[in-house]
This record gives structure tokens, sequence and C-alpha cells, in this order.
């Protein structure tokens, strides 16, 4: 179920369920009805149908259920765990798996992890990892980088995330990331200036990001980001690292986000960030069929 | 060949077809050409295929063909019959499934009978079937209760339709349903008081309609509709039957068609009727396959 | 990757992969990322990926990739062979299968060579093959009008381009079409008078098309095609050809490419034409598949 569009995580989900023998029907856009989220609801708006009924139809339907919707509900009790995805999964009697909410893109992160691992081994410590917010014209959302920081945090690297103050990643997602990385072994810290971050660093993983509080005001959003256009992964910058890797979750703005030569780079893992998909998705959907079992 | 958004009836179908070994490819909104349905018409205009063409092409690249238009034809020579999928399944040489036409909508009529023969036997004589209109914002068309009303009543059943008079399904369709009640051993009535209706019913079918005669004029529809706020399924009301089921083809609007109480009470059928879809579905399939044998 | 609509193709795809055994992943429209093409690119406008990651990307998730993109490419080196589908294939490390660019449908071709094969053998010589331009209310691509012409060259046919001067297909097309003709016994020539062409044609292959160069500008491309609203192919016309067949790729618009009767009549290759690209597209895939072995 897809309310948001998606090339990569639907591509490499379909072949993940096709290489286990899955069939996959795809409900997007236009397919999807307008739900209600919240309990005890008069719908006389635009909503025709309640997530209780989605749920439950679909439970009759399939056996894992996987959804993309980057909007937050409009009354969150909590915008990191109380999600569409969240509540559409709470009303469903089948496994559901989260292709990106507003918070968390939990299937990229798995990917991400497994290419590190071939890399670093399964456990990160000892690791400099670098988030790297980086500029772009749009103001994008906070899951990928949210689930980026959650997973490098937990495979007990020394995560360091760069990003302007006025874009921070939420206190509580960093105190999260903190005890998390703690755990393992590991660290959490925030800078703000880009090239003390990837100094000596062994991963630059490139993103950007807008927080929604800063987006809600689109002007503001955009002047913030446009003062930081030298955010930008160059040449120079993967010079400065300790034999550095680069890391994006594509797609990627070329010479905005990151220079043409340092993807075309050996020190590039994008491409198999992308591919490593297929592989992370049928790790989840064999688990899922596992445990079912 | 979805020429209207889909739900319940893509997902319900692709999963019947994949049970029984078929691949499906469907063809949506965008994908679709707007077809010219009228023969001899010069194709001056925005429709790029003709109905002739399409039904052909299609015909020799699928072996079952479902299509869902709920458009009426503009020259029809009877909007009960001639639609443009019936249309479409007179030039087509493979069989041509409703997955809902202006008039009706005999895959969701399936499915509740067979929901309804679970509990009643495949006989419904001496059984109350209550097809109770309800308010609901929008216009929305008579092909489920036209189905329903066919159905129950083939089956049988003592069928009330109750409805405001200015609603009413068509003189014709309530002839054609009390001519074929009285075969199975039933009976057909019209009220237009709901309370009166549902007391002591066996099953309280809700769904919103409005007439396409009455739909061409917006605001007086509009005007109609909104004077019977209170035609709703309540507590109440359904307290008032014969320890009623209550039946939607959902989607349905809570607390406008019916209230939260009733639809997560053991009365409520609407999610077996939604997984029945797949049985149905998978018999439609065998059957037009056993048929082509 | 439909980056334009499709149905006949589409579908005809999916069902030969499927009678091949493989599994099929549709992206299109909406789910596309809009692409940039050109290297160096600064990517601060619309577009979120570039080709070379797109195509990488998709060459690790699929076997084959099919793509259709009708849009030129803005700074092309050569129309004819630089298009986004050829800028994809050099990027993408699996085989690419043009479901029609803005210069070719070469499958739509190959379709209509196995047709022709049928009834006049793999050797047109000697086949008077008559490419018709056709009155249109709407600038269409070149595309299917230059596939068809180096095909009937190709094979050797004795060609006839009949259309309007004004509407011409490029010179150098129309010179290399010349060069396989001779090659193959056929030869190539280009007339403005449609009786003129049609008198003792075996095969009348109908299209209308207006050069990008003359659709730049609607209202002029519009006036030129308007004066040449008599440019239909009408059973008086098929009446002049020799016991000639009627071809077209579909859709087509009746009575304003071609008169109903025509359409209707045994001379009608149309539906073969249509059925056939299930064929030739397992051809295309089975040939593939096995140089991939």
């Amino acid at each position: 179920v897809f309310m948001n569009p998606s090339l990569r995580t639907r591509a490499s989900m379909e072949v993940a369920a096709g290489r286990l023998g899955s069939r996959v029907t795809v409900l997007a856009g236009q397919d999807a009805w307008k739900l209600a989220w919240e309990d005890g609801v008069t719908m006389d708006g635009d909503e025709a149908e309640h997530v209780r009924e989605a749920a439950r139809v679909l439970s009759g339907y399939f056996d894992v259920i996987g959804m993309r919707s980057f909007a937050p509900l409009e009354h969150s009790s909590d915008p990191l765990t109380d999600t569409p995805v969240a509540r559409f999964a709470g009303h469903s009697t089948r496994p559901v798996v989260n292709l990106e909410s507003a918070a968390f893109h939990p299937c990229q992160a798995l990917a991400d992890a497994a290419v590190l691992s071939q890399d670093f081994g399964t456990e990160l410590s000892g690791v400099k990892f670098v988030l790297a917010w980086t500029y772009h014209p749009r103001a994008l959302p906070v899951a990928v980088p949210q689930s980026t920081l959650l997973m490098a945090a937990r495979m007990g690297a020394d995560v360091t995330v760069a990003v302007p103050p006025e874009l921070a990643l939420s206190d509580r997602l960093m105190a999260e990331a903190g005890v998390l990385a703690r755990q393992h072994g590991g660290t959490v810290r925030a800078v703000s200036d880009l090239d003390e971050a990837v100094a000596d660093a062994h991963v630059v993983y490139a993103k950007s990001w807008t927080p929604s509080a800063v987006a809600a005001t689109p002007d503001a959003g955009n002047a913030i980001r446009t003062r930081q256009r030298d955010w930008r992964i160059t040449h120079a910058r993967m010079q400065s690292t300790n034999s550095g890797r680069f890391m994006h979750c594509l797609p990627v703005r070329r010479n905005v986000v990151v220079d043409d030569d340092v993807l075309e780079s050996d020190a590039s893992l994008v491409q198999r960030q992308a591919r490593m998909r297929v592989d992370a998705n049928v790790a989840i959907l064999a688990g899922l069929s596992e445990r079912a079992q």
C-alpha cells in the first residue's frame, strides 16, 4: 500500500517477494482510498474508509502487508511511534512492514546495516560514522536520517551527526541513539561543522532533511537551507576522511548533495546499498514467514 | 480494466486469480485509452480507440477480462443492460466479468449471497431482509443496491427497500425484483420509514445511493439527502431487529452510515463479506475456466 | 519503465514474460522519478535522480529492462540514435528493450514483420508496400512510421511513402531506408499523392505523424494537417489496390484515419498485428535470455 510514490522500495520488495515465490498486489496512489485514522470520528469529510476496516480487510486478503505513508497523523500522541503505518498495523491481524513512514525507513536501514557489515563486520565499534546533512533545494523528510542514526548507534559506531543547528534531529531521538550507542560500545554527538565532522571518518552517510517543524514554514525553511548550499560532499572532503566510504540511500542529486567524482569513485557504496535492498527484503519476508509457522 | 478506481474488487480478484495459478495484468486509469462506444462514429474528438478494437485486442491477450466502468453510455438503449461493460463484452471473444458497471456489481452480490447462505441457508424464504438507504454526503451509484435487491429477491427473501421516496430505485427494477421474489417464495416492498423497515428484520443491508436522474442536479440531490441525515444504522435501530445481522459492502463511513458500536458488534458481517469476495471471485474464475474447456 | 502510458505494448509484454515464466514489475508515470540525462549537470532543478543511478539500480534488480519514453533529449547529439532509452541503455548492465522511443518502436515493427512474413514470405521482393500518412487531429510521433519504413526496406519491399511534403520523414531516414532496400532487392520512394500511392499496392500501412520540427509550432502543424483531411483510407482507395491488405499499429481513429468498412473487411490485418505483439515479445525475451547464457 503506497500512499506515497516509490521506485526502489517497491521494485526491490516485488523482486524479493518473487524470489520467495510470493505474489504481490500493489495498491498505490489513486487506488488507495483516503483513510480516517481517529477513533470515534464522524466521517462526513473526505475520508471514505476508516483504517479499522481497511486494515482488517487487507488482513483477510494478504499474508503480509507493506505500507508507505509519509504524512504524519493530525492528532498523533507521538510523532516517532504513532504514525499512519503504526496505526494501520495496530488494526491488522497480519504483519505490517513499514515501507517508510513519517518517522522511519527501517527496510533501508537494514540494507545499509548489511552493507556496513560486509566492510566492517557486524559490530562498528571504533568506526567513525558521520551522518552528514547536505543541502537540497526541497524539504525532505527525516525518516531516513532517523533510521540511519539508530542503526549506526545500535551497531556500536562512533556516530557524528553533522547538521546546521536549526535543522537538528529531535533531542529525544538523539538521546535514544545515545543510549543505544552506549549499550553497544559506541558514542553519539552532533556538530555543526561539516569539515570537522568528516575528518578521519570511516563512513560518510550523506542525506538532506528538514524537520517538519521547520518545513511547516516553507520560506523560512528554504532560507535556512539556502544559507548552507556548501554542505555538499566533495572530493576534497572525502580526501580528509580515513579512506572513508560514501553512502546515500538514493535518489541523489549530483553536484548538489554530492559531486560526480565521489559518486563515481570506488569509495561510493550507493549501488551496493541499492542492490542490498532486495536481500534485506528477502530477509524480512522470510523472517515473517518463519514466525508465522 | 479499471476505468474507475478500486481497492477491494481489484485486490480480491488478484488474490483469487493467484490462487488458481493465473497471472494478472491491471490496466487502470491513465493506462486505459478513452474509448469510443458508438458504432459508425467519426472519431475526431478525445477518444483514441473504439471499443471494437480494444475488446478484440484484449481478447487476443487474455483468457478472461474483468472490467469496471461506472459511467453510463451517452446514447444507451437501456441503462440497466446497455453499459460500457456490456458493450465491451459484446465485442470480446473472451468472457468479460463485470467488476462494477453503472447498473450492477454482481461480484459483490455473489459474495454477499455466500455469506447469507452460511447463516440462513441457500434459500431465504421467511427471512426479513432490509435494504436500508442511508445518508451519505456524496451521490453514490446504484450498482450495489440494485444487485443486492435482485440477489435477495432471487434467494426468496421477504425484501423491504427502505428509502426516501425521492431516491427510490427504478420502477422497472422493483418490478423485476418482485417477479424474482415471487418465483422463489419471497416478496418485495418499498417503505419510506427506516424504523418501520428494520423492526423485526433478520438482515439490515445498509447502503447509500442517489439515482442518476437526481444526481444530475447536484444541489437538489444534496438537499434531498441532507434532509435525511438521520437515516443511519444505530444501536437502537439494531436493537429493534430480530437479532438482525448488519451488512455493508464497504467502504463505509462510520457514524454517518452506521454507528461505531454496530460495526464493532458481533452482528456485523462486513468483514466476512469482504473476505468472501476472494472465494466468490475464485468461484467465478473457476466456473469460466470450466466452461471454456 | 513507462515514462509514457501504454496499453498494447505493456499488456503484450506482460503476457509474453508470463509465458516464459518471468515475473514483471511495472514502473509507470507517477512511480518514475523525473530523471536527469546530461553528464556533469548540477541537479538543482526538478530532476531528483540521474539516469546513471537509475539505470544501474534497475540493472541490479531486473534481468531485462523495457523502457518507453517519447520525449526527445534536450541536448541530443542525434535524435535518431541518442534518445532517453538509448542513454538509459548505455548505463544499464542489463539488456534494455526499447518499448517506444522518440525515434523508433522496434517491438511493433518486429510483430508487423512477422505478420507480413505469414502472408508474403520473409522476403518482400516485388511487394508494393505503401506507408500512407493519414489525417489525425493530433500531432503524433514518428516512431512507428520510422520503424515501419526501415522494416519494410530491410525486407526488400518496393516501398512508397505517401505523405504531404511538409510532413515528410527526415532525409537521413529516407536515405538509410533506401540503402537497406537496395541491399535486399527493394526500392524506396516518396510521393505526395495518396491515390497514386495506393494504386496496385499489396499492402497499405496507414499511420498519421507530425515531425517534431512541425509539431513545435502547434498552430502551423494543425493547419498543415487540417488541409489534408481527405488523407483517409477508404473503401474506394482499397478497391484500387492489388487485393491489398490494410495495416495499422492501433489505436486507430475510425472514419478519420480509416473507414469502418475497411477495418471490418477481410483485408484488415490490424487484429493479427496486435496479437502478434505477444509472439514478437516472446521472441525478444527468449533471444535475450539465450544470449545471456
